[in-house]
C-alpha cells in the first residue's frame, strides 16, 4: 500500500495524529515556539511503540520552520542561524560532546544536482580546523574545536555507497562526534527551503533525494551521528494530493456537506488520496520530484545559514550573534 | 476571470478545441508526424479570428515533442538538433533569408536562475562570426554567415528592459534577422524539458518566466524576428489541475458515472477547476512556479541541442548529420 | 620599438620619470598618502604635453595599492571599499554628477576567462535600482539612485564591438553617467589584484585584457565615463624584466660596480632589456599572460570590493562604513 | 641549498644530465616517439643509483608532450586521448591488471581553485560502474570494468589528509588498482597545459600543488597506484631562470663570447642562477605560482582528454578510436 512518506518527524507525527481525538501520541513528546518569524519544535520519541507508529527512530527531533526563509531576508537568516546554533548545542551536551571533542561535518548530496547539493555547500562554508590541531596542536588558538568536513558524493557518481566511503574516512579520522547535512523530500510544497530538522538519530536509508541504501547512525559509524535534513525538493503527486486536502478545508469553511462537491474523492483518507493520484502520474513517467524555480538561491542561502548555525555552535570562539560573517 | 494561459500554441489551440465536436479551428492550419520518438506539430494561424480564437499571433509555429528527451540519450538528442536544424531552415526560406544575411541570436534569462538560463546557455555554444566579417571579410570561408549572439539579462538585475537592450544592440550591428530564445512556462509537467517552439512571431509580453513587458518582434525591432522557446517551468496549481484532469480522464475508463466519485468538482470545466485551486493556493504563496529536480542537467541538454540545431540551420559548411560536435 | 605598455597611469609615470633627477613631470600634479596598508595615489595629468610625455590622456587618476590584498583578510578589504567610495564620490562630484543622475555601470570582460571576469562579476553584485524609478517613480525610498547594470561581453563570444554595445544601451537607458569596469595588465606581478586604478578618462583602445580596438570615453558615448580597473594578469616577459630589475637593485646594495656581474645586461635601459627578453620568448609562443594560481579567489575578493565601493558611492542610502554586507 | 624541484621525470632526467657530454644516465632507459604532433618519451629508472641521481623512483614512466595543446584543436585532442589510452593500457598490462580487476579513480586537488581543479574535473567525466558491479551483476554488459571515482578534497578544506581519506576509502571499495590525478608544477611555461605524465609509482609526497605530505603509493594504500600529472602552474621564478635561460641561448648563437652580455651571472649554473632570483623574490612574496590566463579552459580541455583516455583504456567495450564523446 501506498503510504505518505516524509523525512520530517515533524510531519510524521502530524500524520500519525490525523482522525484522532487528540493530538497526543504515547511515548512521545513536544513542545513548539514561536519567535521573530520562526517556530521551534522540539520532539522526542520516547519509545519504540512510539517511534513504530510514527514510523522514526526514538530520539531527539528539533525542526525550525521558517515561512519567510524565502524571501531572501538577511536579517532573518541571521536570527535562524543564531537560533540553530543555540538548539544544536543542546544537542551537543545531550549527547556529552565537549569542546575538547572532534567533529566531522559531512555533506552529503550531488553537487551538479542544485536541490542535493545542501550538504556540499554547507561543507564548502565550514571553518575546518582539525589539520591545525594535528599539524601544529601548540598554536591553536583557544575557542576552537578540531573540525573536518568532507562531500563524499553519491553513489551513481562515485560508484561506492556514501556510508562506505564515511565509514572509511571516520576510522582514519577518528572523530568523537559526525554531523551529517542531507536534502530532504517534503510532503509539502511550504516546507521547501523554509525547514531544518535537526535530529541525533542520524542519517536513515531511504530518506533524502538520493536513493540511500545504507545509513549513517552510531551503529553503523561507531560514534554518534546527528543528521540535519532540509526538504529541498516534494514529488508532483505530494503536490496534488496536499492542494486538494487544502481545497476541501476550504470548502468546509463555505459549506456543511462537500458531497455534492467532491463526491467520495472528498471522503478518502489522505494516503487513499495519494494512491489514486499516484496510480494516474507514476505509470505515465509523470510523478516527477519538483523544486521552485528560484532553488539556486534557495539552497545558497539556506546552506549558508547552516553553516554559520553550526561553526558557531562548534567553535566557542565564534559569536552566535554575529555568525553570519563566517561563511561567504 | 483566470484562464489557462500558457506560452505554447499547440497547448493553446487543445484548449480553444477542448468541448469541440472536431479539433478542427477555422483560420487554424496544422499538421503532425512523428518519428524516432520526435512528433513534429507545424501550425499556422492564418488569420486574426482563429488568433483571438487562440490567443496567439497570427504567423507560423512549429513544435517539436520529444517525451524521451529527459533520458539524456545522446543519439536522440543529435536527432531532435537535425530535425530542428530542418525545420528552422524552413522558417528562414520562408522569411526570405539567404546565406548573406546576417543574423542576431539573442539568448533571453537570467544566468544564476537554472530554469531561466536556457537563451545564455544556447547563446553561450552559438558559432560566433560576424567579428569575422567585419574585421577581415576576404578571409572568412565559404559556407558561413556572419552570426552575432548576446545575452541581455534580465530587468532584475540590469535595470533596463531587455527589449530595450536588444533594441539598442540591433540598431548597432544592424543584423537582417533576430533569433530570441527564451524559457517558458508550460501547463503540463510533460511539456517541461521535452519540448521546443518556433515561431516567426518573435517573443511576446507576458511570455517567458520572467515579467517581459515590451515584446521582440518585428514591429518593435525593425527586422524579423523569430522565437525559440523550451517550457522549463509549471505552476504548482497547473500540475494538480492538469493531475485532476488525468484522475477524471482515468476514472472515465473505469465507470460511466464519475459522479458519485468527484461530485461537482468532476463536471466543471478546466478553466472552473484551475480557478478553484488558485484561489485557495494563492493566498498562501504556495502557487510557486517548480522545475523538475534535474534542471541543471535537462537544461544543459536541451541548449545544446537548440544551439547545435541553430548551428547547422545558419552555416551551410556546418552539417545537419553532425551538428552536435560543434558545441560543449 | 617596444616599449614598457601598462594600463596603470601611476606605472606610466614612474617610467616617464626613469633617470630624471627629480621625478616631476611638468603638468603633472600628483599626491600621495598611506593609512592602514592603502596607499592612495591622485594624479592629474593637466596638459597635453605631460599627457603625451606619460601616454596617458589628460585627466583624473586615482590608485589604491593595497599590497595585503591577497591575505584575504576581509576587515582590510572593508577598509579599502570605505576609501574607494570616498575616492569615487569625490570624481562624482569634480564630473558635477548630483545625486538625481542615473548611473549606468557596464561590467567589460568574459564571463568564462576568470582573470577576466572582474567586471562581470562587479555587475553582479551592485545595487540595480533603475526599473524601480521607471515603473514606480513614486515609491522609491529617499537615498537611492537610478542605477542599471550591464556585461556586455567581448567581441570573441559575443561577435559585436562591446562599445557598440554599450554604446546602443546608453542610446536607449540613457544614463548621465557610464561606470565602465574592466581587468587589465599590469608591468609587475605585484599590483596583480593588489591594485585599483579610477579615471575619468573613460576606457581607451589597447587597455585591458580583451583586444577592444573602441574605447568607451565620452565622445563616444555622448555622456562622461569614468574608468575602473584592477591589473589581473602580467605577460610572462614583463615578469622577467621585472625581477631582472630586482636582482640588479639588489646586487647594486651589495656591490659597487656590477659590470663583473651582470656585464652590458646589467647596464641596458628597462625597455631595452625588455626588448631582448621579448624577442626570444615571443617566435617561440612563450610570452604568455599569466595569472596567480590563486586567481579565483583574488577575482571574487576585489570584485566584492568594487561593487560595495561603488554602492555605497552611489546610493546616499548605503553606508560607507558597512557597504561590504551589501554584495554576497 | 636551492633546487630545481620539478614534478616531471622527463625534466628531472633534463636537469640531471645536464653538463654531461652525453645524455645517458647509467641505469635509467628511455625512448622517445614523435607522430601528429605529439611526442611520446617512455623511460625506465631501472635502479637505485639512477633514482637518486634523478631524484624519481624506480618504475615506469611515460610522458606525452602536445605543444599545439592549448590552441583548442578538437582533433588533435582526440588523438591525444587515444595516444594516452594506448600507454596506459600498457602500463595495466604490465602491472598484471586484467579486465576483471576493479579500479579506483582518484582525482586529487581543489575544485575551487581552478589550476588545481584537474582532478576534480576528470572524476566527474569517468564511466563510473562499480555500483553495477554490486547491485546487479549479472546485468553489466560485458566489456566494461568496475570503476569507482572520488575526489577526496585537500588538506585546508577538509582537514584531513588526502592520502587518510583515500586509504579509508580503499579500505571499503577494495579495489585492485587506483589511478591518482593531480596537478603538478612545471619548470618551464611552455609545459603548462600541454604535458601528460604517467607514473606507476605513484604520488609522492611534495609533488603536485598542494602541499601533501602523504603519498598514494602501494606500500601506503596496499594495492597498486598509477599517477597521472599534468603541469598547471609555475613558479615566477623559475619563469625568470628559464627565460634567462633561452636568452643566454639565444646570445650564444649570435657571438662567441657572452661574457661582455652577461657577465657572471652568464656563467653561473642553472640552479645558482634560480638561487639568486629566488633569494631576491621570496622575501618580498613575489614568487608566486602563477598560470596561463586561459586556465579555465586549457584545464577543461586536458582533463577531456585524460577522461577520455581512461575511459578507453579501463573499458573494453569503450572504442579507443572515439573515446572523446564519452565525455563532455
Amino acid at each position: 500500500m501506498y503510504s505518505i512518506r516524509t523525512d520530517l518527524a515533524l510531519e510524521a507525527k502530524e500524520i500519525a495524529a490525523q482522525g484522532q481525538e487528540t493530538p497526543d501520541i504515547p511515548g512521545l513528546w513536544s513542545e513548539a515556539e514561536s519567535k521573530d518569524g520562526i517556530t521551534v519544535t522540539r520532539m522526542e520519541i520516547k519509545d519504540n511503540q512510539a517511534a513504530q507508529r510514527i514510523g522514526k527512530m526514538v530520539g531527539h527531533y528539533v525542526t525550525l520552520e521558517v515561512p519567510g526563509m524565502r524571501q531572501g531576508d538577511t536579517e532573518l537568516q541571521d536570527k535562524v542561524a543564531t537560533s540553530m546554533a543555540k538548539e544544536f548545542e543542546a544537542f551537543l551536551q545531550r549527547i556529552g560532546v565537549t569542546p575538547k571533542h572532534s567533529v566531522l561535518v559531512v555533506g552529503l548530496g550531488n553537487w551538479n544536482v542544485t536541490p542535493d547539493a545542501l550538504g556540499p555547500i554547507v561543507v564548502e562554508n565550514m571553518m575546518v580546523t582539525r589539520h591545525f590541531f594535528e599539524l601544529m596542536p601548540d598554536q591553536v588558538s583557544p575557542g576552537y574545536r578540531a573540525v573536518s568536513a568532507v562531500a563524499p558524493g553519491v553513489l551513481g557518481t562515485t560508484g561506492i555507497e556514501s556510508s562506505d566511503i564515511v565509514l572509511g574516512i571516520v576510522e582514519k579520522a577518528k572523530p568523537d562526534l559526525v554531523i551529517a547535512i542531507d536534502a530532504l523530500a517534503s510532503k509539502s510544497l511550504e516546507r521547501v527551503n523554509t525547514t531544518i530538522q535537526i535530529a541525533d538519530t542520524g542519517i536513515h536509508p531511504g530518506s533524502g533525494i538520493g536513493n540511500k541504501r545504507k545509513g549513517l547512525t552510531k551503529d553503523i559509524l561507531g560514534v554518534p551521528c546527528i543528521g540535519i535534513g532540509v526538504p529541498t525538493v516534494v514529488y508532483a503527486s505530494t503536490i496534488v494530493n496536499n492542494t486538494m486536502d487544502m481545497v476541501l478545508e476550504h470548502m468546509k469553511q463555505h459549506t456543511d456537506n462537500t458531497d455534492p462537491m467532491f463526491g467520495i474523492f472528498g471522503k478518502m483518507a489522505d494516503n487513499e488520496r495519494l494512491q489514486l493520484v499516484r496510480e494516474v502520474l507514476h505509470p505515465l513517467g509523470h510523478d516527477l520530484l519538483v523544486t521552485p524555480k528560484e532553488i539556486d538561491k534557495f539552497i545558497e542561502d539556506i546552506a549558508n545559514v547552516i553553516a554559520s548555525g553550526l561553526n558557531a555552535a562548534l567553535h566557542e570562539a565564534v559569536d552566535t550573534d554575529n555568525v553570519a560573517a563566517y561563511t561567504h
